[in-house]
Formats: C-alpha cells, sequence, structure tokens
C-alpha cells in the first residue's frame, strides 16, 4: 500500500494513537488503513459416499485438485460463501450441513472454512476456473494432486470421522512450508 | 475506495473479465481491489462459573457490556487473535479451549467468531478499549446493556449449553437491525 485509497495522498506506516501495531496512515487526511485476514470458503460436498472434486483452471495451482471454494465476498454469509462456491467452480447445487473445519494460514492472512454438503442431484460441470470436475471414493483420492494443504486436512479429518460414524467440528493451524534450497544446476 | 492504493490513479467500479461482481480497478494500474468481510474474534472466558465481561470505552456501544473481541490482524491464529483482544481488553489470560460460535453480519460486512476460555487466575482489569472488566454470574448478565447482539447469541447459547451439560458449536445471522422512523417531535 502505497497510496490512500480515499484521497490519493501517500500513506506512511507509523503506529496510531492508542494502537500497538503500524498502520498504513494517510500523510493528508489522516485515514488509518487496517489490513485484515480474508476468508475462504468451500464445502465438502457428497453423492453417494463420493466427494466433489474441481480442477483447477486457474493458478495458483493450476491443474491440482480442490475442494469448491474461494473467498468470501462482502455481504454474504459464510454458508451463502459456500453454496455460491461450489455453484461457481463445479456447477452444483448442494444443501449445507454443518461447519466441519477451520484451518489458519496465517503466514499469507487467510482463514479457510469448509462446510459438509450433500450434492442434490449428481449433476456437475467444470466452471471457469475448473478444468474438470469429478466424484471421487474415499479409495481414489489424488492425494498426491492436491492443490491446498486445508483441503488436503479437510479431506482426512472427512474420512477419518466418516469411517468413526461421526462428524465433528475440526481446526488446524498451517505453517509457512519450509524454503527448498535450489542450487543452480 | 477513490484512489489505487498501489499507484495512487483513480479507480473505476468495473465488472473484471471472468468475474460477477464490480470492483475497484484501477484506471492506470488495472489492480483490481477486492472488499472481503473482516473476522472479529473473542473469547467466552469462564472463572469458578462467573463470565467475563467488559465495559466499551469506545464508540460503538460506548458503555455497554461486550465480551473480550476484536478485528482479527495478519499474520495471526484465530485463537491467538481471541488471546491477545482478551489480554488487550480485560488484561486478562486465559486458556482457550473450543470454537463455541460463528455469528455472521453481513450488513456491516463482518464474521464474528467466539471461543469458550478459561481464566488461569482472577486477575483482570481494564485495558484502554475498557471503561471497567467484571466476573457475571448468569442470573446477573446485564441482558439489557449488551454491545453488540452477537455477544447476546453467545451469551444465551452458553449458557443453554451449559445447563445442558454439552458445549456444542452455534452458527447464526443476524438480520439488519429494522430502521426505526423517528418523526420530528
Amino acid at each position: 500500500m502505497n497510496y490512500c485509497s480515499h484521497c490519493g495522498a501517500p500513506v506512511e506506516l507509523q503506529v496510531p494513537q492508542g494502537d500497538t501495531l503500524a498502520r498504513h496512515v494517510c500523510s493528508r487526511c489522516a485515514t488509518i488503513h487496517y489490513l485484515n485476514p480474508k476468508l475462504v470458503i468451500g464445502c465438502i460436498a457428497e453423492w453417494q459416499g463420493n466427494i466433489l472434486l474441481c480442477r483447477r483452471a486457474i493458478e495458483p495451482r493450476y491443474g491440482l485438485w480442490t475442494l469448491p471454494a474461494g473467498f468470501m465476498e462482502n455481504s454474504e454469509t459464510t454458508r451463502q460463501a459456500a453454496l455460491r462456491e461450489t455453484v461457481e467452480e463445479a456447477c452444483a447445487h448442494v444443501e449445507i450441513d454443518d461447519l466441519f473445519c477451520l484451518v489458519n494460514v496465517p503466514h499469507i492472512d487467510q482463514v479457510h472454512l469448509f462446510y459438509r454438503g450433500r450434492l442434490l442431484a449428481a449433476e456437475f460441470a467444470a466452471g471457469s476456473e475448473s478444468l474438470e470436475t469429478a466424484l471421487f471414493p474415499e479409495t481414489d483420492i489424488p492425494w498426491g494432486e492436491i492443490a491446498f494443504r486445508s483441503v488436503a486436512f479437510c479431506l482426512k479429518a472427512y474420512f477419518a470421522d466418516r469411517r468413526a460414524g461421526h462428524f465433528a467440528f475440526h481446526e488446524g493451524d498451517l505453517p509457512p512450508l519450509p524454503t527448498i534450497d535450489r542450487q543452480p544446476g
């Protein structure tokens, strides 16, 4: 952030009076611009024991498989976001059940929420951000090609709970991935 | 939002290619500025059956009672936010238990999360955003002076669950408050 989105003047990093963290503060109109984590919301949708996955048509993680999910928008609820993302990414209509997991990804300022859901029909197709969509039984989940660690966390907890016969709420924190030193050559 | 926070040029409302909603797009550098809901995170902290409340020293709802809670910051987890807010607003240290409730407040683009927690000692005091802090038994909760509906939702669900002997996870959506027509005179 370089400029004030309200008046267009340059911003400066400073700790506002009564605050504890440095914020971007406008040098002219004094507006304080706060930056806060974003919610990513998705759905683990089941049809006759199979799970609906989408293969990503966009970066990051182009070509890898994920649950339908995306950034929550203003003016919607968390359930509406889960419904909307499932329509947009998989052209699928679901009944949303309970919130199933919350995954913190603090190094990228995100909180991921996944709801359990049930497809209303075996009808789905690739939305504009998906290359393809498919139903997977637990035994065929492409674990080596899952796009995001939060999705793998959610799927593993889901199958464990389903085997145990009871769905609980799960919470996890993802640390940054270790940096791999790549030597040229 | 009037200006691009990246380059300072005016922004225009338009639907980016492949998107479905109007966004603020920079007229010069084409940066798309997304606006997303914010997370407010708090703690319902218990000490020997009593609940820790804070009386607000700031607007909105100056002088009314609330649970320690506030906006989640970048680079922290949801639990860290609950711990931090309880220290900042009530100078109290808690052990955080399970996530207890999620309340959508879509008309102000917020999602509120409250964790259950236990005070580690009967030590608390007003932080800079509180006029006073106090422990309340269920029978003395100042229901008519609770600052936010999400806090009342959380407290009611908490006491109901406690009486039932089992804490579940609760989710709720708050609609806008009805506008009261005030006739002059």
